[in-house]
């Protein structure tokens, strides 16, 4: 229950609940004060605005920072897939009304940098002192994370995606709650390398993906809404593949000691994919005798395997030094790669994050007009309440088939 | 049945028979000598093959040269969109075997000047000595057209598209049978202007489509294929209408008097569209007083209305100086436009045939992998003999819902 | 010399200067208060900044204004092309500072609605409440003109484009004045229908640009940027032709009773070439035995006639209604087009403006690393006083080889 | 002197010279016999020309083998930069005719697989039964190497580029003896990711080559072509950076020991470029403490440090197993790579061979119509004679300012 306090006109709640990073393997929720139209630097931010989370999803990329792969400092805010309802709006938002339901990019774009007006709001040169690069609930530029009640979202006008309709918004929040990361990120990973103008040709091509937590999942339903030919998921969790199988996707379970060209020649006659895309990251499992440790470099050498001569790899899955690795290199941010012997196919590679705003659009109006009914099954959301995320996190972190929505204010019927 | 003769080791038959253009609204079978690998110009040909037709689609624009609105000969071969079995290959074909079922792209292509090297094959430089353009069964270089028994077919590596296996080929020939002409032309309406490489980004594009026969209905279902957002297409005649219905398209009947920027609206909350592609071509009628008239400029118009500011066009509709127009000026292959009122939008617009071979493999894998389970029960294709040709053409010109595939020599079950 | 007055803690000037249309062929500068950072609805724009004028051209699309065939009310002011200095910003303006010197896109763009978040600033959505487009000194929104001595420009760190040392931008001034309009619009004429993201193959490229007019000559400088091939420019002004001889560019005098296509044929071995440039316009004259009277449809068709099969051709030049024409179509904004000719060739074609802010930021590099020596003998550019400008319009109407920039504080050293 | 025999009507020579792979460090120039129009496997070759060598280059690329980092046999015919005169054509050329000029790119392809038709020759399916990628000189399909006298060149009508006018081909032979493999090849380093299509978006790009060697200055030159920003060039060796700097292109002396950023900041304001192009290969030397030794991941995780975030890399100097190399790894074929901290930066990246044809004809026009006159002098062509073929690999393999070009016949003025 919230308490209220009055702000200006109105009542507004007087705190704020947020899941924070305590230690690797512990997360808490703990009360902030209400958020305001102010910067991490302490700078006013006319261009902002306040949301009332409506839905606020746990990511796969939460859980590096959960198991300690991905370091950031103790007590950090989390959560970076939010979707909102608009409560309060600074003096230069023009286009973002009290009131809209709208949808967050994990990504802090300034929209007025060179980047930023180039679609390439995952590389924004403003929103983050350190490194060109901001987000909310990481140690990307300080920006307060959302897995919470309220946030605090700068250049409001160009970062947040309407929904055209709020009744309709609300029927549909089960998928439209994914266009604040996981579904434009597997999107992303379909983009050729001329990226911010157009996804490659992907209708008919066969694609391996490494993954079948929801970010691989839901490159499966990219896969399918852009045509693709065979669409092949490898994963270690079976209950995981099997959300996939009545949708048009094969499986390969990575545990059955099949070697992978062979299922790539079963399924599609060629021991080689047009595409393959890893959704895994840094904390990857081996294959085969090392399929029960973490090798930081397994899904990328596989990657470069896999790939057809003149084909194409994209890496969505997160990399960084990973300060918890038993393999000094990765400590460091390396890798071993056989980067010569994959010259000669000449591939092309794409690394990094999604420039959300460049495709929520594109995937809102996908969804709004009833093109990927297999999302929902693939995804198998299950929303929880904000004090339960702790515990999701866990779950999650173990295997779970689940992707995870929390719904502070029990706004969702479910 | 076929009379057979000895050539070489093998019996092969002495005729073949061809659906002819006698005059405007004739169609006869004519029987012709079997083919050699011999081109229009008499010059032997080692590259070329000689296919046993499998199927051969009556297409509208064969609709064009039925009415007289695209000239051509007394006489002149029909056909220009055949799958078939590969009986026999030249000296120099390498790829292609025999007892291949193959597609062969509508574009007579050479595979040896600049703009086939460049995927462009519905402008190859060679294929017709008067202008870059060739094609079969229709006065684009001579080449004998394949509503027939037989076909000979040049530069067969370069131009035919092999089906990977015989048998998954045969079962499902009735999309497969597509490949040919209409599926790939109707994607060609989606391409970006820089298309020999990737089609512009259509996920959650809103799509209007001019004309429900078959090559529109293929469009609406290349929409699907492509992800697109409201996909609505816009004809005069309901039945054809009724078949895209039941798939997730929205339907406009132009006889209902409702102004199409109304019908827009009511579907997408907008006037205009992102993307409008004209699937009819010279033969248009005009819209609301000018319904029951030919107004070769309507649709033409009617796009540069109702695309959006930065929209696209595309025209794949075949225009031409149409000898029988009422219009001195479409006559001459001249048309009326409001291009100077259409200049603020900023539009991109594209016309012209579509290079086959670029997309043909493409959508084999998206057919061969089940992803438009949409595209039979739109198209709804009907099987008919050779024989039944010219009444086939009578009626489809009268409006019939049916795509008519003819099946010369008996092969499909159905 | 200006008269100061307070404005918080400094002095700013009471008036601004700025030229009017008065009537068809009278232009006249007359003196409005000093700007504010308020929209023309009225609205407060803490987005906002004001601009001492640094420079100020005249363009091509003026002339159009200056004759009366793009029509526009009595007084209204004029300008669109300005480089300034910023003297004030808003309070939600971060990236631009008082003291830049910045270069001012003649299109008005937001920032904020999806066109502008897609660098199609050329349609933005917001800034003008009749259509999606908005423009400095045109009735496309009401924002007031820039030939004068200050200006508004709204969403100032979205719009401006900071030039990264003053002394450097003073020194090159003559070749950065261009960058507002006249070379990125030139630039615009070699863009990919994909053209948010990339300009197309441009590199060896045969080229035919219509008109050598400044943004003609500018367009022949990008074509040698971007490693054209043959660059070919018509015209009848021989004066103009001239600027061009000496820095790689064939020229063709319409007068001179040669066919183009020979002249094609003997600079490139062709007569056709793969695109064709209209740089011209509305006012165009026509060929041959109609050269002295304007035909609205003359460069647009001959754009057909000598593309190849399978080229581009790009409509840079202003179209509209045209309120003075002779002929009723054209009055309406019709023409006569040969569309059903052209279609088997293939084209792809675009129109309409270009989106400055796309191209500004490329371009200002290629003339701060001296990529573009040729660039001020073909431009020819002249610095008049604000009080010459009305004297101005009417020795460029009648075909004057010079680009007028208008220095309004004699600012420029020359 | 050649001795002649008759061939069908004609007298043709009874042998063929070409230089072949003895050893490490050793080459040779032997006698084979001359080419018949076969096929590596012994199949005949309708297809195919007999090429009169007019200048055959060394490549860096030849350096690879030349010192053993890639691996080839004892005695194999060296060469793949071949400009010719046609001798003889197969019965099924058509195109390309007895007296032709042209340009032999170094990829075989067979204009008749996927990756062919799609414009990506250096991933042939058909021409090298081993990997999906044809060469000559190389064990690459094992096609004769063409630094020799005579060449057998298979799909000739798809491979060879035809100059347009003998005379004016042999004026210019210097800059198009380049378009064979290392003008179009370092061209290759600008391409997008999307690359068939169109290079990306280099106007005024800020672009970092590593190699000063012909390639790397070859890129240097396109980097003009293509309008680039600042073009900044490292090497080890001064005397070919001094060939750079007339021409606009600024110089890093890597045995300076001032940091790489520093020299970036000074030149371009910012410590990373927007394109880094690797122009070395697996042969290429430390930086700083490890300048002396060969450190095959030195320039790839140079370019992963140097390239902004968002930006782009191109590997375009080869890489492979190297079997001489001190490092188990690099023998394997494997590299340390910082991958995991590269990828919060969102980096783009292309790897492997050009596909010439996809380039030739555009730098081929560019060539004649001379918009490249800095070409020449940066690449300081050296012609030489076939039997100095061997002392040019040592001089070459030392360091040399010169790009050698065998002229076996004779055939070029100098």
């Amino acid at each position: 229950m919230e308490t209220l306090t009055h702000r200006g006109d109105e009542m507004t709640p007087t705190g704020n609940r947020i899941v924070t990073f305590e230690k690797p393997l512990e997360m808490k929720v703990n009360t902030f004060k209400f958020p305001e139209l102010i910067t991490p630097q302490g700078k006013s931010a006319p261009h902002g605005a306040i949301l009332k989370i409506v839905t606020t999803n746990i990511c796969g990329s939460d859980l590096h920072i959960y198991r300690g792969s991905f370091a950031v400092p103790k007590g950090m805010t989390m959560g970076h897939e939010m979707t909102g309802e608009v409560i309060e709006v600074g003096s230069d938002v023009e286009v973002v009304k009290k009131g809209d339901i709208v949808s967050v990019p994990f990504n802090v774009g300034c929209g007025r940098c060179y980047n930023c007006k180039h679609m390439r709001s995952d590389v924004c040169e403003n929103t983050n002192p350190e490194i060109d690069c901001g987000a909310y609930g990481f140690n990307l530029g300080g920006w307060t994370g959302g897995q919470g009640d309220y946030l605090f979202v700068p250049y409001a006008d160009f970062n947040l995606l309407r929904f055209p309709d709020k009744d309709a918004a609300m029927e549909k929040i089960r998928d439209l709650t994914l266009l604040s990361d996981v579904l434009p990120t597997a999107f992303h990973g379909f983009a050729g390398p001329d990226w911010p103008a157009a996804p490659a040709y992907v209708v008919g091509e066969n694609i391996l993906i490494f993954g079948a937590g929801p970010v691989g999942r839901a490159g499966a339903a990219c896969a399918r809404l852009l045509g693709a030919g065979a669409i092949i998921v490898a994963d270690y969790i079976q209950e995981r593949l099997d959300l996939l199988k009545p949708h048009g996707v094969e499986t390969i379970n990575l545990s059955d000691g099949v070697p992978i060209e062979e299922h790539l020649e079963r399924i599609t006659g060629h021991r080689e994919v047009d595409r393959v895309i890893d959704y895994v990251g840094v904390d990857c499992r081996g294959f085969g005798a090392e399929a029960d440790k973490i090798v930081e470099s397994a899904v990328t050498n596989a990657m470069l395997k896999y790939v057809r001569f003149g084909g194409m790899t994209s890496t969505v899955g997160v990399y960084c030094a990973n300060p918890i690795s038993k393999d000094p290199k990765a400590k460091k941010g390396h890798m071993d790669l056989e980067w010569s012997n994959a010259w000669i196919k000449s591939p092309r590679m794409s690394a990094g994050q999604s420039p959300t705003a460049n495709y929520n659009h594109a995937l809102m109006r996908a969804i709004l007009n009833d093109r990927m009914p297999y999302l929902s099954p693939m995804m198998n959301t299950k929303f929880i309440k904000l004090e339960d995320a702790p515990a999701a996190y866990k779950e999650f972190d173990a295997g779970s088939a689940y992707k995870y929505v929390i719904d502070p204010h029990g706004s969702v019927r479910h």
